[in-house]
């Protein structure tokens, strides 16, 4: 079952609510003998903490991540390495304002999940947004962090490449921009244009959504497995995982409806011995396994439904009422959704590297 | 684990290739009592079976289904009711064309998986695809089929909304329509441009992809779960472990990248005691849990990757070949899609059901 | 989930009862390239297949397995070879008896799950037991069949050594004498022993119970996990999931509760380079994982419920009733318990050797 | 995958090692709105809690329970419950002892995990046993006490019934007795024999292995599932999960393969308008299903492998040794196997509770 787990033999299961004392993960699985700290996890963590820059959420979280159990300082390696046992991983919650949560206790903001937690449980953590919060995504990125270290080969990088309506011009891709700019996307003049473009949503207490592609460098042939255990399908799945993520595609994607068979198929050519493709449509899966090219997803991240505009709702009472949320919020949730996509993107492979290598050896 | 499993509580094991004697499935977890027939299950395999226009592949399967196990015609009530235990679903293989597989058996057709499973199992029945046909997704109709039996409260219906690059006018949708044309499209403009159009495209031997949309009406606000057993990332998983499937979106999907918090809001009213949606961006699902609207997801299938052109491959052996597809297919597999789509829906929606029923009663 | 499934990367579901068309199952995760043929198979479901002395029961079945998918007859090799996709295995009822069923349709039998599985569905296959008959067990024969071939460096036997309160002398062992008398029991003396109280037994339309024990000989240190992925916790589910066990113990077992630490502690030394144990109290089995001893379980078997004293029970309609129970069955349905523990052990190793391999390579 | 989680819906994911800074467990997919403070949880970890007498070990551990998530202080009810969501249960570790542990780095303690966890990983937490310390089974008191509030109905209790060779007398059993001595034994005679027993078997430096036997009253008829889901198949893999654990038994258990059918046979009468079995060998379970009897289970503990007495064994640098285990342990881990014993019963049947309600409603 999968409540709160991801994952089948690397297998992530994550706890915590926004405003409780803390959130985490255990994750299950991992091989022996992999080196890990904290600092390994501290790194990524450190991408996806809010208050950075000012166009993320103001909250003051410093995601300090401790490993508590699943390593051991071993006397003759001089440092901690993974056991084989579980992985808890634990980020105590620091800055949980002590406002007045009175107002979105009795009502539902819309487009937030608090009338589905409701109407599904009869009873919801309000503060903070509790369980549906995104410093859950916290849990993930620790987690990911693990994930990477199991698969020492492949590389993974995401990006932001649309912003609301505004798509990156890809000829200007460079991977050495995405760290450069507070928005992670790989195009110098976009970053310099959404600057002002998000401060304009920012100052009118507006949001705006996003779409992040995440690639993964070095996958080789042969990951994944035919359809209920397809790497594209569970990549879907993990994406579709994040929060307020609404779209998820492959390679083409969407794209490759309008496409012709001969437009859609990838040719191969031997090089230097080895298959190359001449294009990924497929976005490195064909069948649900690995062909050796980049694995490449995009998602699609909804505008953050916390907004300044008065919109109606219903109260808990079942009473017309109208919903304005104050307080902090990032007005493009999707710009820390880059390291996020990554992690789940880490999960996945360092799952499937696993399952291949228990089946086929 | 998903090898060749979907769901949890209502769970779905395939088996079967495209040229071995039969395929079918499991179907693990059903409801006692259930009234089921052969015939139930059959009225959906008719509809996704191959065959039945000049726009899907002429290979000639009646795909008639049997019951081996499950189903109880218990003396009282005079016709065969589920008893709770498996219920398997057999098809029996029929036109197997004895052809020559020498050329595909050596070749990996581009587009295709054959490339992928010989890299991931060293072997692969290459006869008409094997495993990786979409012959497996009779397995998947005959499942839904059960699964709809399970929630008789929710209409699911599935619709071809886009073929190639073309669209169709959502102002003409009738769901009348799409039982009246070849493609399952609601729009009767675009059934009579798609008839000429998908003509063209097959008599030059190529291929085009397409967008389907799947509606389910009547799901109650409250199934599916939080992050991680959300019913949109199960309905992303569902769809994209059919194969070809490239892309998978939930109510505005890819669109609400593009808009404003204000914009995507679904505001929310009282009307005549409930809560009524005044949009719905969020396709039915918020925070993973149902809203009790339409849940809408929509899939884009990649075009068929068996063409007449001749594409560049290479052989088993690593030598540079040229590769034609001849033999039956599908000019575009996204029509026969629909009902596979509504089944995956339908099969999703159960295990939801039971699930929230197991947990909050 | 696991309703009827079991195991992990090698998974095994069955599907069907006793007087319906065909039971069988699919055997999901097995590793490609592996030899396997229906006669492979067919030699261990012909041990288990009724009707073969006068000790068991007189219904004739050929129990001969079809394989529906999973294999393909590779040209190059000359034979069929399994590929890595779902096995399925089936097999016709074929001496399905057209009794009258009207008592065992209102009366629940002693002894037998016809009440439980009426008070939990409110429906029942009463016709031989449906469901909960013991010729469920053919599936996980063949099942483990194809186990047994993923790991060739694993002997695996069973032995019947206790038939109601009649033990073996252990000091006669010698398993070439299991194949030699129709109890499969390793004690020549004992064999001529059981031939006549079995034979009372069966006369007199009475049953007894009996006590399997199997043996895994070449199973290296490591396999199994900690905890809740215990090899002898596997093996406990593994053996108590099979109809009318009632007990289930590993190595010394109930025994060990009466030894002293001294007693108890299995010494080791190095021999010629390696760990040797100076004693198996374990079982082959330490905190979960294998210790390269031979691996041993014993289950205990309750005697068939089906007898011809009548017993007092109640109708389907609350009302107090006798029952006899005429027909065919097994006096001691224990015996036919050697193969089925046989396969659950090979399906448990198969399991825990790939899950091994996946997390430790 | 169940390398560290137990349970299905109602599922259990446990971490920390004997040494480390902390343990504990996640529940997920316990129903929500139920009451619940850590004093629920204290009062079980109280019982198991070590050091309370003479009889266990002697490290002080006050094992305080957290709930770091998963339930939610209403305002309006005034007091915590359960949230639907995951349940974040941490015990600190407060009594490490900071001892030399040079010695059990490199030798492996005979009846100990040590070799096997060395064999299998190549690296071990040899701190006070690590990951297969008896410390784990605190997380398992934990989420039992969680498990117990969603079976209100159903009473759980828990007795040692026998000591090294020494059984109880069953004629003398009183429930109330067994809070009253430190052995947990319902025989207030045995009590006082155990006591100058167990003395003696812990002066002379030596252990003793135990039987417990763990029942359920109040489980309706209904609970488990057929085959692979059986309820008596998830309590012999719960009770087999706990260290130490040899042998599982179900009602007349071992003792059964020496009865008759008709002895075996338990009958039904209608009392009072519903069913009443006359005797109860099947231990509340045939088929796998729940009787509506008492579920009665039976578990072997072998001595504690930590004795004074110097054995033959093995180094990590493969060289024969001699090994004596210094330091705290219990004479009879058996006495806390009592609590421990009783949770893993409320976990299997909370999970079973939620199975039948989501098949069956």
């Amino acid at each position: 079952m999968s409540h709160n787990s991801f994952g089948h033999l690397f297998r992530v299961t994550t706890f915590g609510e926004s405003h409780g004392p803390a959130l985490g993960c255990i994750v299950d699985g991992c091989p022996p003998n992999i080196p890990l700290t904290a600092d390994d996890i501290q790194v990524f963590l450190d991408k996806r903490r809010p208050g950075q820059s000012r166009f993320t959420t103001q909250r003051q979280e410093p995601d300090q991540v401790k490993i508590l159990s699943g390593v051991f300082e071993d006397d003759r390696t001089g440092g901690p390495v993974t056991t084989g046992t579980p992985i808890m991983l634990m980020i105590e919650n620091v800055d949980q304002r002590s406002k007045d949560y009175a107002e979105i206790r009795d009502k539902f903001r819309p487009g937030h999940a608090d009338f589905t937690y409701q109407a599904k449980y009869g009873i919801r953590d309000y503060k903070g947004g509790g369980r549906s919060s995104a410093r859950e995504t916290a849990a993930r990125v620790a987690a990911g962090a693990v994930a990477r270290k199991i698969i020492p080969g492949v590389t993974i990088r995401g990006a932001l490449v649309q912003m609301g309506p505004h798509k990156i011009d890809r000829t200007n891709w460079d991977w050495a921009e995405v760290d450069r700019n507070p928005f992670f996307t790989p195009d110098a003049r976009a970053a310099k244009f959404f600057e002002d473009y998000l401060d304009g949503v920012r100052k009118s207490g507006s949001s705006i959504g996003a779409v992040i592609e995440v690639t993964a460098s070095g996958v080789p042939a042969g990951w994944g497995a035919p359809l209920y255990g397809k790497l594209d399908q569970d990549l879907a799945s993990a994406m579709m995982s994040i929060n307020a993520v609404k779209g998820v595609e492959i390679g083409a994607g969407f794209e490759s409806a309008a496409l012709s068979g001969e437009e859609n198929a990838d040719e191969i050519r031997m090089r230097r011995g080895k298959p190359e493709f001449l294009s990924n449509n497929a976005g490195g899966i064909l069948g649900g396994i690995s062909t050796g090219q980049d694995v490449v997803v995009r998602f699609a991240i909804k505008p953050t439904s916390s907004i300044l505009t008065s919109k109606r709702s219903i109260s808990a009472q079942g009473e017309d009422v109208d919903v304005m949320t104050k307080g902090r919020h990032d007005p493009c949730v999707g710009i820390r959704a880059v390291p996020v996509g990554e992690a789940m993107m880490a999960i996945v492979l360092a799952d499937h590297f696993l399952r291949h290598r228990g089946q086929v050896g």
